[in-house]
């Protein structure tokens, strides 16, 4: 199950790549600081690879070591070729497009995005008897928001959904963190949130807001919610005032009383695999 | 319950803490190009401020920005004043000690570290109906080991033992991710993991290496088990050999079989959750 695979992520993935060709730029140049915001890059073997077997996807750039290239087995080797526009460069270069510290393992890809989904997308996908989607309300780290895509891909979460505002792009430091969960979870960024939990609603999701103060524990909410929209807040603040009203109910974890907060992406881990328990 | 608590551990510190009474150093220059490690500050409110609440917890120098001060609520404030050698300094002098980007929120501390213990030290915690320990096997990223420190007190784990040699030091990176959990959780630092999984079950611990390829699922695992090691390997790579076979009986979380695995902090929070759990 994939709502990438829909005939609309396909016709704009392919369209965007015949306007840009396989290109042969000349190599970036090293800056010495690197920038405050990466460019779209991806970087690292999880990253990288699962770009590269998603059909859906098309690059633009791919950077490869010539050690790296020589210790690929055989079927990464083929996907690399596949592409049929590799650069083989030197390490320095890599380190040039990206972030200061990025660990690239000598490969790097930049990529076009793939198609923009929305809430109405979600219809799309093939049902299921249970089905959840999280929301993040404000969360601003690009480990965070990668790792809870992760766990997404881990426990079926259909969907992430956060504010087109303050969220990190979906390249980079996020997408290494996701280890390749980019490809399969999309990621619906929205311009108003309180928006998207009414559309959510009349989509007959059951909107869950995790927040510490809860009476209720999330292990204790009615085993008959087959659609669940889990919203998350950011750490530290929790969830704001109008989101935690956009909800159907709160729910908390049972963390110990003297601790404030778990890790925003551990908070999520939890949750997933709370929901995904079988009632 | 804190092993902190032990007059051990009050010893050691107040000696050291006599061994260098507060001085009054001169402010350390910007170097421009931060090192590789830290020297062992702590930085941000959380990391902060739970050390300077810790009674265990000596300091050898706190730094603070004017602005930051001001703004403090009367609670913090005291503990700052209490310290009687906290220095009020630009931001760049606290930047200049700590790695690069590090966000410090003006304040940054000095502490020495708290009181070396080890796996006998486990028995002088008070009893517990139910207890945990955590084991880590080369987890290396400082985000990782903090974060699990932070799930470890949010779930009542009793330590986190590590390898001495790869495990990120107790300060800095890890120290903000653990958000306060390092004054409450103990790190145990052993020499050889074999043998700490051997002193283990000694002491009556069974330990339940987490294992993608287990045939078992960690909520099955039998109920009468009080005292639990649960042990977990590197991200990608797993448990080694070797720490595999001490292992009693081997478990996994139920993800995805299209997954390979998940971020190692977010699959400690689940497993800590799920072991916490009434029986």
């Amino acid at each position: 199950m994939s709502i990438h695979k829909s005939s609309k992520g396909r016709k704009k993935n392919s369209s965007e790549s015949r306007r840009n060709p396989s290109s042969s730029r000349p190599a970036p140049r090293r800056t010495g600081k690197s920038n405050d915001a990466d460019e779209g890059w991806f970087y690292g073997d999880h990253a990288v690879f699962a770009a590269l077997v998603n059909p859906h996807r098309k690059l633009k750039r791919l950077l490869i070591t010539k050690s790296k290239i020589a210790g690929l087995d055989s079927d990464r080797r083929i996907l690399v070729e596949a592409t049929g526009q590799f650069e083989i460069v030197d390490k320095d270069v890599i380190s040039a497009v990206l972030l200061e510290n990025a660990v690239h393992q000598g490969i790097a890809l930049l990529p076009y995005p793939l198609a923009d989904l929305t809430i109405d997308d979600l219809s799309n996908i093939e049902s299921q008897s249970l089905e959840t989607v999280a929301v993040l309300d404000q969360v601003t780290d690009p480990h965070n928001v990668g790792a809870i895509l992760r766990s997404a891909a881990a426990f079926n979460v259909t969907a992430v959904i956060v504010p087109d505002r303050h969220s990190p792009p979906t390249t980079g430091v996020l997408a290494r963190a996701a280890s390749g969960a980019v490809e399969t979870v999309p990621i619906i960024r929205v311009g108003n949130l309180s928006r998207a939990l009414d559309q959510l609603a009349d989509k007959g999701f059951w909107r869950i807001g995790l927040d510490g103060y809860a009476d209720m524990l999330l292990e204790t909410v009615s085993c008959d919610l087959k659609k669940v929209a889990i919203v998350l807040g950011s750490e530290g603040k929790g969830l704001r005032q109008l989101t935690s009203q956009k909800c159907d109910m709160l729910a908390k974890l049972p963390i110990s009383p003297g601790i404030e907060s778990l890790n925003v992406s551990n908070a999520a881990a939890i949750a997933f695999y709370e929901l995904a328990r079988p009632r």
